[in-house]
């Protein structure tokens, strides 16, 4: 039985997670629960699953899932609560589900204990991706990717020739707004932009990928993930979202990773590498719809994210943890209608071109990074109000 | 410096071989090159390779080669020549290249020899599959295909967890006559026959790729490679040969090998596993190409190749070495213009009909069954000559 520690139970990756764990109650058991502070929906999950260890970060939570829950389960609050969850010595997985920056100092206590490593959270590689790999060497652990395109790229690098590695191919279904010209998407309204094609995601999710900074993203952490450089990795819109993505290698050969649009199943070979169990779907690929598959070239003037996202990779230092922090606080200004959607892209810039760079030795730097990002954010972001 | 025997120089893949051990003369030096009886093919090739041996089976062409040559390298003759070659000490890697059942004994000889193998013979594995396959594993041999289908699922398993394997997706361009309705097929010329889409091959094999009785037989080499049941084995029309064939796995993931239909890539990788090297051409897929890709179902009923080739092998013993002889027999008779290109599929399909399985024990076994069946086509082709 392999004990997991889910941290960010009651997002999105974290209750597919559930789904798997469910389906494969002989092989897994959720050892651990942790939220910030969703308390009706880690009470269910609790009852149902029996963990040993419930996380609550939020202390007032805390108090609240205290006085409600009838179970046995030792109940752990305060932002600390997910490093020690992360490193309990009858933890085997943990999976690193969390939203936000948040995920980064669980990420690291996960890696020092030296537990089997799932990583959903985008924030700790393109924030802490030189600290976070730089650990994983050194206690030889291996970073096991959630979202489908890193999975999809893990998948195909497989016992492959790893110096033979020409290009990673990121797919990117292209989001609601794929095809549409900057002067289309002046008056997207908020409901526009979480209607997404393919994907059942979460809020922050679904506009990023509607603005594409969520692939922005993923350039960055697939250049920690797979330690290739960002001149060999491309985004290609992929609008079916059926192939996760690709590797090209030196002698013209693609290894792709093709499915169904389902994230239980990068979350369950998360759970079960190097191994394959059938998927909570039970479904294959239906090959009527891998027909007639369209690939396309992104539009970088419109979906100035990605130009972004290379050019602050590139940098190096903190300048991704700036690029991340500033569309965080331009995607929030957005849902508070205090912005357009156009903006977040001019707020993101805007931080960017006035960043100095600064080299990481610490998470205290990353911290510090952040809040410089998000104080300039909001500067620009006052600027910008409609 | 790894020293090669190719078993088959001058054929259409022994070739493309020597066009890739040229690319990479750091690394591959062809230290047998073995022929039936092209000789002045042979004679350019030992001339620029500089080979340690030379093999001619054919006698008569051996003296004509004798007397052309200047070069120094050791000349074997006789069809025991291709064994002898296969095993000798100084040879590291062998390609069994050469067509027909000929390809069985030194295959055998390669493996009892421990050699790297790249093997390039259908026939081996359809009539010989289950002796190749045992002394393969006896000798711990891992066969390297160089069909380019092959190769492609070879490559989507590397790493992966065999036990976990669904199905084998084949994957088939369909031919020339893709789409086209018995009847159209009726009067169908050698030459009509001799146009494929994508490849460039010999004769015999570009004929079995327009009556798909190629993907017949590489469905059942793929059984004995890889060691999967016909009833997951799936033949998948693909026009644009990008997709060379892919592997479901029980996750709903399936992994995919795309690439340019050049014979070339393939073979390098053969000979360069589990390396990558840049290849001959030096060119990566068009994305425009990938794009719009088909899918398709092939048409069972017009390509009835297809169910003779898993009736076949599923039946076991030497039904597949007769399904292979019969086809041969039959196509050569096509090509002589004696039997229509319909009748190819009636002459095979008659033989299988009246086929008494027996079971396979030795390689005279093989010979035993290709002899009988090839003299029961030889009576159906008389029936149905034009």
């Amino acid at each position: 039985m392999k004990q997991i520690a889910i941290l960010g139970s009651t997002g999105s990756i974290g209750t597919q997670a559930l789904d798997v764990i469910r389906l494969h109650s002989d092989l897994f058991h959720a050892q651990v629960l942790a939220a910030r502070r969703s308390v009706d929906k880690l009470l269910e999950q609790a009852m149902e699953f029996k963990p040993a260890y419930v996380v609550i970060t939020d202390e007032q939570a805390a108090e609240e899932f205290k006085r409600k829950y009838t179970g046995s389960a030792k109940i752990l609050t305060g932002e600390q609560a997910l490093c020690t969850a992360a490193g309990l010595p009858d933890v085997n997985l943990v999976l690193v589900s969390v939203v936000g920056v948040a995920g980064l100092a669980p990420t690291l206590a996960a890696i020092e204990a030296e537990k089997e490593l799932a990583l959903a959270n985008k924030e700790t590689l393109v924030a802490g991706g030189k600290l976070v790999t730089l650990a994983a060497r050194k206690h030889n652990v291996l970073i096991r990717p959630v979202d489908s395109e890193h999975s999809a790229i893990f998948q195909s690098m497989l016992g492959q020739d790893r110096k033979g590695i020409h290009k990673l191919l990121l797919t990117a279904s292209g989001g609601p707004f794929f095809g549409k010209t900057r002067n289309e998407l002046a008056h997207v309204t908020l409901k526009d932009a979480l209607k997404h094609p393919t994907w059942n995601m979460g809020v922050k999710v679904t506009l990023d990928s509607a603005t594409m900074f969520n692939k922005g993203l993923e350039v960055i952490e697939a250049h920690w993930l797979f330690d290739v450089d960002y001149d060999h990795i491309q985004v290609v819109v992929q609008p079916q979202s059926l192939i996760h993505s690709m590797v090209e290698y030196v002698d013209g050969s693609i290894i792709a990773q093709i499915g169904n649009p389902d994230m239980r199943l990068p979350i369950q070979f998360a759970l079960t590498y190097p191994k394959r169990l059938p998927s909570p779907s039970h479904e294959f690929v239906d090959w009527s719809r891998l027909a007639g598959i369209k690939i396309a070239m992104p539009d970088t003037r419109v979906f100035r994210s990605l130009g972004l996202a290379f050019e602050a990779g590139k940098d190096g230092g903190d300048t991704a943890a700036a690029f991340n922090a500033a569309n965080e606080e331009a995607v929030r200004a957005f849902i508070q209608e205090r912005i357009s959607f156009l903006s977040i892209f001019d707020v993101t810039e805007e931080v960017l071109n006035h960043w100095k760079r600064e080299e990481i030795h610490s998470i205290e730097d990353i911290h510090a990074a952040d809040a410089r990002a998000r104080f300039m954010a909001e500067e620009a972001i006052k600027k910008a109000e409609l």
